[in-house]
C-alpha cells in the first residue's frame, strides 16, 4: 500500500465523460489498495473564459476579485468528480482551498503556499476516502481566496503531496512523459523512464511545457516524486512490488526523482529548444568598471529578464555585450537601452529576435567531461554557426540561427546516443 | 440617508453589459447617499448549467457534492460586479456566503439562513464601502458550503436586510412591480404602489411568482420592506424624502410592507389564478366518524398536498368530499386513493385536472363585507360555475372550469374596480 496524490489537467476532465474516467482511473488506484488524494484543475476553458470575463470589464481589474471568481472553476470540478466517484462506489468529498486549509502568502493572482493543515485529509483518507482537492487556489491571511498563478494545479499537487507525505504524486496530463527531444522534431525521440529534478527544471526552463517550475521546485525542496503520465492511455494501474512507494521500473510515463534514485544515469538526459528569445548586441561600450552594470540596470528596474551574457573586449579599449532577451520584451528592451544611451555610451545596437536557444542536459555532465565539445563538433559538422555559447553544471546551452533548429536538435540527439532502436 | 440592500436576480446581471449596468444603478443610489450593500445571483444560464452537470453524473448525486457546485455562480458574479464597480469609481468587495458568514442549518440544497453576522459588513459601508454579496448560499455546521433552494437568493437579501438592520431592500426583477393581476390576460391591470405581505403570499402562492414565497415569510417576520422594481428601466433612483426609509410615494415598483403602513387600503388588491391545480371527488362515502382522517392521511404520508377541501353529506347516509391536489400529484392521488379503497369504503372516484382556481386577495376583507358575494355574483352573471369555493380572512379562492380562467379574471377585475383609467 501507498499513499498517492493523482492531479488531473483541464484536459483530463474537459468535459463529463473525461470527469467520469478520470473516476474510473481513480477507483482502480484506490482498489489497488491505495490512499488516494486528487487535486484538479478547472474544465479546459473554463479558466479562460473567467479570467476574460474579468479582462473585459478592466483590464486593470483588483487581484483580489479576480481570484474570487477564478478560482470557482476549480471548485466546480472537484465537486463533479467527487458525485462521479460516488457514483462509481467510491468514497470522495470535495474540499475548496479555503476549507483544508492551504495557507498562502497572500498575494493575489500570484501566491505561494505556505501551509497546507493535512490532519483531516489524512485521517478521512485512512477511513477510505478520497479527498478531491480544488487545485490552483488557496486562502491568504485576510480570509480571502487566493490562486497561485497559471498552471498552480500542479503546485498544488506537489505541495499538498508533501503535507500528506505521500509516496507519489501522479501527474496525469496529455502527454505521456517526459521525452528525451520534441518527438515532433525526432520522431525517434524516446521517453525517459526517469529524470532527476534538476534536468527537468533546465527541460522545463527551455521549452518541455509539461510540467509548472514551480512545482517542479518545490518537489525537489520537498522530496517529493512525480510520476508524469497520460490520462488518455488506458494502461495498467501502476503497480509498485516493494510497498514501499519506490520505482521498480514497472510504471508507465516518467517518474521525476533525487537524482541519487537513478541508478545507471545517462550522460545527457535530452535537448531542448526555445524560439522564444531574440539576440541583442550593445557594440563598442567604453571598457570601464560598471559598464555591466550600466547595461542591466536599466533592463532589470524595467523587469526585462536577461538570459544568456557574452562579453568580449576588443583591442580599441571597448567592450561588445551581447544577450538574449524574451522576444515578447525585446521592444521594451530597446526602448529602455535608447534611453539610457547617454549613461553608457555605446556606438550601436543591433537586434536579432531570428534565434534558437538549443540545450544540452544531463546531471552525468558533472562527471564526464567532453559534452561540450561533442556538441560544438556535432553543429560545426552541419556547419551550424554558433552565436553565443552558456553553460552550467548539468546544462551547454547555444543561441544559433532559428532556421537551424530542427537539424541542430536532430544532429545532437543522435549524437548523444539518444534515438530508438 | 438610508441603508438599502439592492438584489440583481438572473437576467439583471446576464452578461457583460448587464453586469455594468447594474454598477451604473448601485453608483447611482451609492452617491445619492445611501449606504447600500448589494446581493447577486448567478448569471442567468448558469445555474441551470451547473444543476445539469450534476444530474448527468447521477441524479441522485450527493446534496453536499451539488452545493460546491452550484454556490459557485453567485460567487463568479458577485466578484464580477466588484469589479465593474471598481471600474466605475465605487468602493466595493465580494463576499462568499462562508466569508460572511451566512449560518444556515445545514440542510444541504435547501438550507435556511439561521444568523448572519452583519457587524464586519457594516463597518465597511460605514467606511463607504460596497460590499456585493453572493446570493443563494450560506455555510453549515459542517463547514461546508450550502445552497438556499432555487430563488434562494431573494431570501439572501431579505435575511441580509434584517441583519444589517437595513431601511429597505430592493429587488430587482424582470418586471415593474406587483400588479393587480396578470397584464397578459388584463391589459389595464394596475401597479400596486404598496402591497402587504399577507397579500403577497397570497398573491405569490396562487401563482404570481415575482418574489420567491420563503423571502416574503421571512420579510414578514423581520418586518423587512422590500421594494420590487425593474432592473430593465432607467429610472431615476429611488428618492425618499423623510430620511427616515419611509416612502413617500415617490418609489418606482412595488413596496411590500406590513398593512399598517398603507393608509388608504384597498378592499381587494389584486386577482390571482392557477391552473396547476386538479379536482378530486370521492363519492359516497359512509358518513361517520374519522372519515376526514380515513381520506387524508394516506395522502398526507404519500405526501400529496391537498389544497381547497368541500364535504357534502347527502340525505342516505353518506358523504362526498371534494378538494384539489397539485397536477403533478394527481396520479399519485388516485394511487393512493384507490389502495385504500377498503378502508374508506367509497362509491366511486372522479377525477377533473381541466380546472382554475380564482382568488380575490386583499387585507381589506378583514373589515368590508360582501367581497365574497361580488365574487360570485359577478361569476354568476357571465354563467361560469363554481365548483367549490373556499376562504380565508384575506382571500376568497374559487374553482371553475379552465376554459374560463381569463373570462373569469377579467370580469373580477373589473367587478372590484380595479382597471387602470
Amino acid at each position: 500500500m501507498a499513499r498517492i496524490v493523482m492531479k488531473f489537467g483541464g484536459t483530463s476532465v474537459a468535459d463529463l465523460d473525461r470527469i467520469r474516467s478520470v473516476a474510473d482511473r481513480v477507483k482502480r488506484q484506490v482498489e489497488s489498495g491505495d490512499e488516494v488524494a486528487v487535486v484538479v484543475s478547472a474544465m479546459s476553458g473554463v479558466t479562460n473564459q473567467l479570467v476574460g470575463y474579468c479582462q473585459a470589464l478592466s483590464p486593470l481589474h483588483d487581484a483580489r476579485e479576480y481570484d474570487a471568481v477564478v478560482s470557482t472553476g476549480e471548485q466546480v470540478t472537484s465537486g463533479l468528480l467527487a458525485i462521479a466517484l460516488q457514483t462509481a462506489g467510491i468514497d470522495a468529498r470535495s474540499w475548496s482551498g479555503w476549507q483544508i486549509p492551504f495557507g498562502t502568502d497572500g498575494a493575489h493572482g500570484k501566491a505561494r503556499i505556505e501551509d497546507i493543515d493535512g490532519a483531516l485529509l489524512v485521517a478521512r483518507m485512512q477511513a477510505g476516502q478520497v479527498p478531491v482537492v480544488a487545485g490552483f487556489q488557496g486562502i491568504g491571511p485576510d480570509n480571502r481566496v487566493t490562486t497561485l498563478g497559471r498552471g498552480g494545479s500542479d503546485t498544488s499537487a506537489v505541495a499538498l503531496a508533501a503535507a500528506l507525505k505521500a509516496d507519489r504524486c501522479d501527474i496525469y496530463t496529455d502527454v505521456d512523459g517526459i521525452y528525451t527531444t520534441d518527438p515532433r522534431i525526432v520522431p525517434r525521440a524516446r521517453r525517459l523512464d526517469k529524470i532527476a529534478y534538476e534536468e527537468m527544471l533546465e527541460l522545463a526552463s527551455v521549452g518541455a511545457k509539461v510540467l509548472q517550475t514551480r512545482s517542479v521546485e518545490l518537489a525537489m525542496k520537498e522530496r517529493v516524486r512525480i510520476q508524469v503520465l497520460s490520462s488518455f492511455e488506458d494502461g495498467p494501474v501502476p503497480v509498485e512490488n516493494g510497498g514501499d512507494g519506490v520505482s521498480r521500473g514497472t510504471l508507465p510515463g516518467t517518474l521525476v526523482v533525487d537524482e541519487d534514485e537513478i541508478v545507471e544515469k545517462e550522460i545527457v538526459a535530452g535537448i531542448a529548444y526555445s524560439r522564444d528569445d531574440a539576440k541583442v548586441t550593445v557594440r563598442k561600450v567604453p571598457d570601464r568598471p560598471g559598464v555591466a552594470a550600466a547595461v542591466f540596470g536599466p533592463l532589470s528596474e524595467a523587469n526585462v529578464n536577461v538570459d544568456m551574457i557574452v562579453q568580449s573586449t576588443g583591442a580599441d579599449g571597448t567592450t561588445d555585450m551581447t544577450f538574449t532577451v524574451g522576444k515578447t520584451d525585446l521592444a521594451r528592451a530597446i526602448q529602455v537601452l535608447e534611453a539610457a544611451h547617454g549613461d553608457i555610451q555605446y556606438g550601436e545596437m543591433l537586434t536579432d529576435p531570428d534565434v534558437a536557444k538549443i540545450s544540452v542536459v544531463g546531471v552525468g555532465m558533472r562527471s564526464h567531461a567532453g559534452v561540450a565539445s561533442t556538441m560544438f563538433r556535432t553543429l560545426s559538422d552541419r556547419s551550424i554557426n554558433i552565436q553565443v555559447i552558456s553553460t552550467s553544471e548539468i546544462k551547454v546551452s547555444v543561441l544559433i540561427g532559428v532556421e537551424y533548429t530542427e537539424l541542430a536538435v536532430r544532429a545532437l540527439h543522435s549524437a548523444y546516443g539518444l534515438d530508438v532502436g
